[in-house]
């Protein structure tokens, strides 16, 4: 703190310290003379979404200054390309400098639960790697221009349905293996100048008035000195936010008065509110020396909104290399998404675009003659619509089915109740791919959606595109680019696979986060639980080779791994390249492995390179409750490398050093633990000679007293005395 | 408590009331002056283990006084039959009295959380229900001689692995609906004389040093006024003990002045003591009037054996009807455990038992005169030992496959790691199979065992089924008596389906019970996982019919339900009528169906019964943690009526009407709570009018501020001030 903080705060009164820790208006922060001046924070993990004055609700969710509607996480995040992520967060900087707005609230780094939560469409993957490494390379690009970043929603905030109150009752190990991961990863890499604390409560507490989480976990271990902002309406106690760790409240409840009356009647230190106005005040000076620029080139952004759409679809299947289409001519392209388009979802994310392309506007340019919506978006039945598009399937040499959510399904706001598709769809689906020669499906849409009984030939799931999305689309089709992107999240077979089915999304006030660390394919993987298409799954147009797999040691717990990748097939692509830390057990203990690096690899037809990552000690990593800190195990584990988590392609075993800890002895230590001990061990046998370790007791009795804590034993007037077991003790202590 | 206890004890010493809240020895309590005489404890749900002194180890499993062996829990739960349990349990108190023991350490009454449990076989069910009705039949029958009962471990000791130190964490609904239940039936209905306290902390606190466990719940909740006695050896600080409810320290630790002392210090109420030294006076007083006995007829108790084994015996599969043998000329009898039964478990249960039958035995003096070892019990390879079996197999009609868990591999003190039989005997098997016409394979195992894959025309699964087990087994083998025995626990295809197979038995002093309420078939059925074999599932040699289901409301949330089943085959055999509550929901909030009423019936050939029972408004009840009790919504449920959790016959669909209890509004409860409470909508519409539920209004939209608490409104500058929020609240309450 202490380098940012000015000497001007320390000045100001108490009453203008206050006032500083909320807004002074729903988008703007207070300023206080010509000390601190106002900052403006506008919603935007993928655009800016810069309210119009005075029009519309309060929250201006409808209504904003147009913008460039970029892909959102969903689709950002499956691109598996931090440097897109960066280009992408440096144009988001551009507009939001161009429109005046100070800090960005993004990116969204929440784990995806449940594909049914409302809100995935924001957050980037089940799996807090992909979501770490992407998340900072966000704010990375955001913060390159001096514009701030604001990481959220912080934490476990993985689902709307009663998001302001419930409470995510997690165990402390799933907390920072999964929960937290990515939050920690982004703060310790990225440094973002703002973190958002999120609606619910978390193990009883809300996330606002939780000194835990906002001052524990986040200042003290991870070292944070950027600002905590609530998100808008979080926070229920003022006094209590402070006090916990909460530097901004937003929008503001005019109730800085409570946090004088608080001070001076001593139940909050003065010194609370100074820190967090100097927090504040400091943001206010990093933003000061952002680029300022007036507008940016919205063909350019359009285009790069263009390159990201394209670089983030993932083609789930291509039967018979259906796709790319050499051709349109003999092309029936069916389906109202495809030339009104769902790009983005709804929300406090929701952004007035600059432009809007069409997949069947590009299409048409493209050659394509034959249009038919096929279905109603708002699921009712029109068999009238339905018997065209057959026909003009029946008619072609493949159907092109534009399907998805529509938006009224998914949403912030709430969570849906089923992976279906509407019915109008399926059914659409159904009749076509009885008449249709080839059927290739074009999904868009935020969340996961039931795909394993689909009778189609290829499946290219675009999710939510952005503004660019159909010409994006039309390119991938079109095999003017390959479609490179890759599942962050497993397709599961249905509703009832998923992980947290039988907990989410809770009620009565709480959600019990009962799979623990086995989201995702953490779960799927470790029960070996058939699925659709597996996290990290994606094909393109051409195939991809792994040879070569050189994993060097560089130190205690650290290797250096290597691989070559080459482009065996005929057309240029990008392969992700994934690596895994696996632990294969018959009684899990930890999920069967983990993703622990990527690298997107651009290769042109024949063209081979060495792709390299550092596997350190916290990779190989566990959260020990007991110790309250990371635990490395000494033994055995495998790397292995590949292009999904269930297509690995290379593997090494290896074995860790281990973090050298040892656990200490004690009374309640069992005889089991002390006999195993490399210290206490020796001097136990010795002092007991066989003792409860004779050959001749029956097998089962050495198992259950091997159970039992050395203390236990005078108990059960089976030797050992409290004197020779507090002996023993002080024997290995020191 | 008031009438029970004695004027006698509040004119004790302070030294001498704390001498009675711990044993003089193992298995005695303290005697003071001629007040209170000592009583004597002995081990044994399912038969007296009366230590002989001076012998062995202190605790002395291996050697004890001679006295039935009655089938274990995991078979006496299989019988399904309430009244053979509570002869079963009357005859346990001839044997206690005439061996001088006062009060007898079960049932056990734990929930078969996983397969894997050491301790299985001492407990009835993967279901409190039928774990509640058997517990307390066996109670009834131990209390109706006067001999006191202890139901154990009181609570949520569900392993064996590091029993003493872990914490179960598990959260309240859970505990309620699952963990504690069968505890309260039996509390309730049974009025047990003593309950034993847990080694393992429950949340982080021990169950003996557990105020909320030992006191609030099983004192304040459901008026227990019995004594709490430690598991032995579970008690860790004597006066935390004392203070949380626990009455009595088995064994002692000699640290009665420490009781003293903290009463002295002001640190522990003398009336604590008082009390808790009151409620063994009252036990003395109670088992005071127990009949005495001399002796018991040795012969008739092993007939009670036989008849409890052969009701506890479960017919997974008899393909062909190959059961029962028409005769013994050609079978082959393979198999170690034929003619060395494993018929207990090994550790505090352990019973020295009066007479031994084998399989063996009583099959050669019925007329079988063919037996091979086929394996060793030790797990060895033997492959002449196998080949000499699979000859005899290959010269049989049939082929009597004895195969069962080896005692080593499952006992109190630790867990399994594999639901495996040893390879020994898989491979035994897999050669009889081949060679043999026919297969028959006869199971002795205390928790359940991989049976998915086996070729076997039929599969007796006998449990661990007594002393009288072989000749019992024999009966049911060659059709002396039909098999009645149901499963209590579902058999499962592999391991990684059982729904505590991530968090099983957790580490780090910590064991998570992620899985929840969805114990069991709760969890297979609600999420329609394939099973081996289903809960509730047996067959027998005739087959039932169900017919003429009839369902009355008899009160609000109560009814009356009947049924008829009619015995539709050629022989006498009992059919267990199995009543389920049932829950239809898309995205579960509760398991499918649970368990509410079973009844067994004995039925000739051709004869019908009518069979009853009643549904209260507790079995629809579900464990509200923000009310902190039990809750019955209004609307509709269905009840079951079938002979397994996966064959219902029959099926009514019920209105419940609810509890009635409407949750009370509040500035936090959300726009949706408002608009569909019966008093606060019609209020809140009457002063906004159509605002926020504007059909014009985006449905997404809409749908998102159902979601907010209307305190935020005014928040998020839309609306509500704080004033009229407050106005409503004030306008609907009281």
């Amino acid at each position: 703190m202490s380098q940012t903080e000015p000497v001007s705060v320390n000045e100001l009164t108490l009453e203008e310290k206050a006032s500083l820790t909320s807004g002074n208006s729903t988008w703007r922060t207070t300023a206080v003379r010509d000390v601190v001046p106002a900052l403006t924070l506008a919603d935007g993990p993928h655009g800016i979404r810069r309210q119009i004055k005075g029009s519309g609700d309060a929250l201006g969710l409808l209504d904003s200054v147009p913008a460039t509607c970029f892909p959102p996480a969903v689709a950002l995040g499956s691109s598996w390309d931090a440097a897109l992520a960066r280009r992408v967060g440096a144009a988001l900087a551009r507009e939001a400098s161009a429109l005046g707005v100070d800090v960005v609230l993004g990116p969204g780094v929440n784990i995806k639960r449940s594909p049914l939560c409302g809100r995935n469409f924001e957050y980037f993957s089940e799996d807090p790697h992909v979501t770490g490494v992407m998340g900072a390379a966000l704010v990375d690009g955001i913060q390159s221009r001096g514009i701030g970043a604001c990481v959220k929603h912080f934490a476990v905030n993985n689902q709307e349905t009663d998001r302001m109150r419930i409470s995510a009752d997690v165990d402390d190990r799933t907390l920072r293996e999964i929960y937290l991961a990515a939050f920690e990863h982004i703060v310790r890499e990225a440094g973002p100048y703002a973190v958002m604390s999120s609606y619910n409560r978390i193990n009883g507490v809300h996330a606002s008035e939780n000194h835990w989480l906002l001052t524990e976990v986040l200042r003290t271990e991870w070292g944070y000195d950027g600002l905590v902002v609530s998100d808008w309406g979080a926070v229920n106690d003022r006094v209590a936010a402070l006090a916990a760790g909460l530097d901004l409240e937003m929008p503001p409840t005019r109730t800085d008065q409570e946090v004088v009356d608080a001070v001076r009647e001593g139940r909050l230190d003065e010194q609370t509110v100074t820190r967090s106005a100097s927090r504040l005040h400091a943001l206010t000076r990093r933003v000061a020396s952002a680029e300022r620029f007036e507008d940016w080139d919205v063909g350019a952004h359009h285009e790069l909104a263009r390159e990201a759409a394209r670089g983030s679809a993932v083609l789930l299947k291509n039967e018979h290399d259906v796709l790319p289409l050499p051709s349109l001519s003999r092309v029936a392209v069916v389906g109202e998404l495809a030339r009104n388009p769902r790009y983005q979802g709804f929300g406090s994310s929701h952004v007035v675009p600059t432009r809007l392309d069409s997949a069947w506007d590009a299409l048409e340019a493209a050659g394509a003659s034959t249009f038919a919506a096929g279905y109603r978006l708002d699921g009712a039945a029109d068999d009238a619509l339905r018997q065209e598009a057959v026909e003009a399937a029946a008619d072609s040499d493949v159907a092109l089915v534009f399907l998805g959510l529509p938006g009224e399904i998914e949403s912030e706001g709430f969570d849906r109740t089923s992976l279906d598709l509407p019915g109008v769809q399926v059914q659409l689906l159904r009749a076509v791919a009885k008449t249709a020669p080839k059927v290739v499906v074009v999904l868009t849409n935020g969340g996961v959606v039931s795909v394993a009984d689909w009778e189609a030939d290829a499946i290219l799931e675009a999710w939510l595109p952005g503004q660019a999305g159909g010409s994006a689309i039309a390119d991938l089709l079109l095999g003017v680019c390959s479609p490179s992107g890759r599942l962050t999240e497993t397709i599961p077979r249905r509703l009832a696979d998923v992980p947290s089915h039988l907990h989410f999304p809770g009620g009565d006030g709480h959600v019990v986060y009962g799979e623990g660390r086995y989201v995702g394919y953490r779960y799927y993987d470790t029960l070996d639980v058939d699925v659709a298409y597996p996290f990290g799954h994606g094909l393109t147009y051409t195939r991809f080779e792994y040879s070569d797999l050189d994993v060097t040691e560089t130190g205690p717990n650290e290797w250096a791994v290597e691989c070559t990748v080459t482009n065996a097939g005929t057309r240029a692509a990008a392969e992700v390249v994934q690596l895994y830390a696996a632990f294969d057990e018959d009684r899990p203990t930890r999920p069967r492995h983990e993703l622990r690096g990527f690298a997107k690899v651009e290769l042109a037809a024949g063209a081979g390179t060495r792709v390299s990552f550092t596997l350190s000690g916290r990779d190989i990593a566990w959260w020990s409750v007991s110790r309250g800190g990371w635990r490395i195990d000494a033994g055995p584990f495998a790397v292995e490398v590949g292009a999904s988590s269930r297509d690995i392609r290379l593997r090494a075993s290896l074995t860790a050093a281990g973090d050298g800890q040892v656990d200490a002895l004690g009374r309640m230590s069992t005889l089991g633990e002390w006999l195993d001990h490399p210290v206490g061990g020796p001097v136990l046998r010795e002092r007991i000679g066989t003792k409860f370790t004779d050959a001749d007791m029956p097998p089962a009795l050495l198992e259950l007293m091997r159970n039992i804590p050395l203390a236990k034993f005078s108990t059960f007037g089976i030797g050992l005395s409290a004197e020779f077991v507090n002996g023993l003790v002080a024997a290995v202590s020191g």
